[in-house]
């Protein structure tokens, strides 16, 4: 190959272009997980520069900036955008193997038309092109970037305060593009954490009752559910420190509740049997609405206290954690099982290390529901680069069936991201190729190629029922 | 490559082809540890179909069929044999990627000579060819499939009580493959599990003495193991969920030991200690024996109760465990030798997570006793696929002797599961070949050859006192 | 290529030849971390044959051949060194895959231009060219094999209480290599350990006041610290077991202290505090003399104690052990960081497992005052085989930024283990090769070249102040 980025950029070999080409390339997205806010989709946002659309808000960006030793005042800071970019693309030519490199290059290409390489050299004459893009390409919107995408859904992430307005007003606009939301309901969960109280609060205002008991609570977010579920809401998401199984009675958690709400400090034991009695509560309210629940974990949220108390959360310092969700995981699983009440399900760890038992795990816990009830998510944030995902897809096909895979997702607050789809498109077909070349299975491309498609569009579309 | 299945499956160059064809392919196979019925081997029972062979009791195959959304009539249901078989042919296709999948058709090319591919469509012509061999073809019996498998030896494995009337009957009738019993004392261990009063009381009869304290068990142990021992026994096999060492003095030992014969409630520490003592003892008889002691953990044995209230065990619901085995295993070695009474010892993990600090381990104790005295299992269950088997050889190449492997083991309960032997020289050859041919090893083919003979067979022949 | 050990050895294509033999091979050698003797290089020791050079002291060696069931006699015992180079060179063959048998001969061929195979057969002749290589030839000396290998720098590990007149005298004679102490107070720490009490002894007289309180042994280290960097020292080294973080008021583990050196026993709380504190306060002298810091932790030390106590530590019995130090890691780092005390950081975990997160701690607490100021260390001890490095680099550049590196050590006892550096550099040369080979980099040979350089040499230069 040698050349940088090119059509056949991690293709292989002859089948694996075959399969990318035909049978990947042009399927829809269906990014059923992702940050974007859906007021700049409606309100069809658009980007004065690169700087604005890259370094803006992704952390990504800026934690490999301060890897470089870059001061934060040209990453948070107030250094002028020009400057700020001009440090990244300083940066970015020595993340060498960093999927950084390639998600930056296949944007620039894909969005900008831009094929060569960004570095401190080139950066003035692609910050030029990306701006006259930006102000000037009608196409370089926020509906625009996703029509350009050929996605046909984004899957946002809300509170479950939200009225979901900007759905709402999406979907009467007739936008061709579904937005739905997903329920979200960390802050009623973390009674351990700062806001908890505050945040019931607002919670019974977006129900209008109050909450003061255990049950008013399970109310709450059954009536949210509801509401989501009536403005097309298809999954909900956990964002879990790590996975945790402890049972007490209804009259001990309302206590422990009670606790939290009179201010009162709460310890780990009782903020763990909290949170296992309102997510079985949760996940028994999606099985009824055949949602799909998402729990990641295995997060080390907020490790530095000093940025964290300087820029809050969300920054760009989340790490990876080794946690022993492996024992809950089972015990959430079967405890739902048993009552026949455990919804569709996608399970994501931060720790590659986990990708084994993840994958056993959900082959003790299929139904004839649905093919491929419960799910290995896309190798996750740190993970999803070459290595991450031919890891997670190699351990799926292993210990499950990769065919009824429902794939990728951006997990981005980005309207540029969609190339990381095209990036897990090429992997997946490099991998399949490969295995058909080395006559590891058979050499019909038609069925193969069905199976490629399946998992870049149509598992996911069923699995979400849209 | 491009064609499925060919004389040089996995072989990727022409130096693996040829340690595969010149010095693998027609090695005896040694199959130490395995779930073969003797008594199914004595009476040389014959199958009527493909999915009695497959089907019947093979729980992998239970198992991806749930992931692609089968019933479970078809799977362990009422359906006729017939369907059932085709639920499966359709969802092997797939599963791709999956060891499975080159298994199945390893076995329609050795065992049936159709080297077609299996799915739905093809599911008829399949299931005709193999009915009328499975009952027209004299060589299609369990002994037949085992004598043209190459077979020089079959390691069972047995309960303590067992009389071993079947091994006994094999070797009385010269049967030219031997069939050796493996002591599997579980069941005498698992204090806190149900039905361990009543198997202290089949041990009893089985012994011949009444069994009351700690001294009478390890004495009806003893007694067993040297009965197992008089007839061919040369390995023993625990399954641990974890490996445990907790001390305590004989007297404590004994008094939870008379509170469990006497129905009372066994707690996790309790357990523990009595295993540890249980275990402890069994291994200084292994050693007395020259026995290879086995010891498989870090499964999570049932995670799917409603599933276990239905089927029971072993019915494709175990799953890979993240277990704190580490230290303890360690102690358990350490406590051994320190009375020099530490056997052959086998190591088997099913989190490949700990494939490293086993490959340490195992050096940690090594003896002039005989070579490769301590080794780490061929990648077991779930990860005895082409990835998991790559990697485990590649570690235990990096951090231990490679040369002194007793390589490859079925862990089966089925007289097709030989070609895993096939698959594992495959892929065993291809990862030597291709180290000769990347100049990482002298191209002394003659050598390389032995080793791989060694690791094929001769090793394990020495180990096993064969 | 085929042929064994080439000068392309290692290098797959052609960019990764250009990369190493234009930009790698002839970069001089930074040994930041090593166990070399400094006295041995001042009297610049000589060696009489290969079993003193090889067997004398390195375990490595001595593990493998106990893996291959040689008598200890043979080993660490009274056998002649001939013969005990007859039964390594007789193991080594069977060791395929193992980097042992890659060193030894890289080893052989740089310093000995033997580019034959080593094994029984062979042993006689490499005996012979050696020994009379070793003897008569003057640049076989400890400072000639340090000079012909192209070494800058070497950091040797040495306790607070030496004086470091070896490295004064070398210093005082101009030596070209710098040889820097690594200062590494491990004996200070380990208050659970024996002869913790006799060391605090030791380092009252090296201090020359009593230590009687916590803030003496703080204000000890202090002062050696300030000794050691007088007297060029730039590092500093933890052996930890794992890494803990447990705070305690300093009264109370002043009373800790005092019991320890009152004879009292300490458990494991107290030895956790109590090293804590120390690991904290050392770290706050590091950072103010601009030292780096490194961690080296998950060894599972003496785990054999039969063979402890008949041979001693450091005689090739430690392992990799599992342990709990994710958690207390980020937290010993985010204490500092409070503080502003955090000095440039490397860390080594003994278990493979642990890449990814490290890989992603360290992005959490990087900083302005140096390009990749926290840095995950090159797979370390049983980890540098060619897996292993490959692993360590493709998880640093998945996470983080590879070209910022600081690159390969070599943690021996040999003068002719920076055959190593050789090692990684093929590896490191081989892995960027590729990418770039595979179109994933653009072919700018030039700058990837740079990075190669820097990754070698530069960035350790620049990291070490050298």
């Amino acid at each position: 190959m040698l050349k940088f980025l090119t059509d056949d950029f991690l293709l292989s070999n002859d089948t694996a272009k075959a399969l990318y080409h035909t049978y990947a390339k042009d399927k829809p997205i269906i990014d059923y997980h992702c940050h974007i806010d859906p007021k700049e989709i409606f309100e069809d946002r658009r980007f004065e520069n690169l700087a604005q659309v890259w370094l803006g808000g992704d952390h990504y960006k800026w934690r490999i900036m301060r890897s470089n030793g870059v001061d934060e005042y040209y990453i948070t800071g107030e250094a002028p955008d020009r400057e700020k970019f001009q440090k990244f693309s300083e940066t970015l030519p020595r993340a060498i193997g960093n999927p950084m490199y390639h998600w930056c290059h296949l944007e620039l290409k894909n969005y900008f038309g831009y094929e060569g390489v960004l570095n401190g050299d080139t950066a003035q004459q692609v910050w030029d092109l990306a701006k006259d893009k930006l102000q000037n390409d009608a196409s370089m919107s926020a509906r625009g970037l996703i029509l350009k995408s050929n996605v046909m859904m984004v899957g946002t992430t809300d509170d479950p305060c939200s009225d979901l307005k900007w759905h709402k007003a999406l979907r009467e606009e007739d936008f061709a593009v579904s937005v739905c939301p997903s329920f979200r309901p960390d802050p009623a969960l973390n009674i351990h954490k700062e806001g908890f109280k505050d945040y019931i609060k607002k919670l019974s205002v977006a129900v209008g009752f109050e909450i003061a008991t255990l049950d008013d609570v399970k109310k709450a977010l059954s009536n949210r559910i509801e509401y989501f579920d009536q403005n097309g809401c298809r999954a909900s998401d956990h964002g879990l420190d790590y996975v945790m199984y402890r049972q007490a009675s209804d009259s001990e958690i309302n206590a422990i509740f009670k606790n939290a709400l009179a201010g009162k400090p709460i310890n780990k034991e009782q903020s763990e049997v909290y949170q296992t009695a309102l997510l079985l509560h949760c996940a028994k309210e999606y099985k009824k609405h055949d949602w799909v629940m998402q729990l990641h974990f295995s997060c080390m949220r907020n490790p530095n206290t000093k940025m964290l108390e300087t820029l809050g959360p969300d920054t760009g310092f989340d790490c990876i954690a080794v946690t022993d969700s492996c024992e809950a995981t089972y015990k959430v699983m079967d405890a739902l099982e048993r009552e026949n009440a455990l919804p569709k399900t996608i399970l994501y760890s931060l720790n590659p290390a986990d990708d084994e038992w993840i994958d056993t795990l959900i082959g003790a816990f299929q139904s004839s529901q649905i093919a491929g009830k419960i799910q290995h998510g896309s190798a996750w944030w740190f993970n999803d680069n070459k290595v991450g995902m031919q890891n997670q897809l190699t351990s799926l096909a292993n210990l499950s069936i990769l065919g009824n895979f429902v794939g990728m997702l951006t997990d981005s607050r980005s309207f540029l991201s969609y190339a990381r789809h095209e990036y897990f498109r090429r992997i997946l077909c490099n991998l399949i190729g490969t295995w058909i070349e080395n006559g590891e299975y058979p050499s019909d491309i038609e069925f193969a190629g069905s199976l490629v498609e399946d998992v870049c569009t149509y598992n996911a579309k069923r699995y979400f029922n849209l």
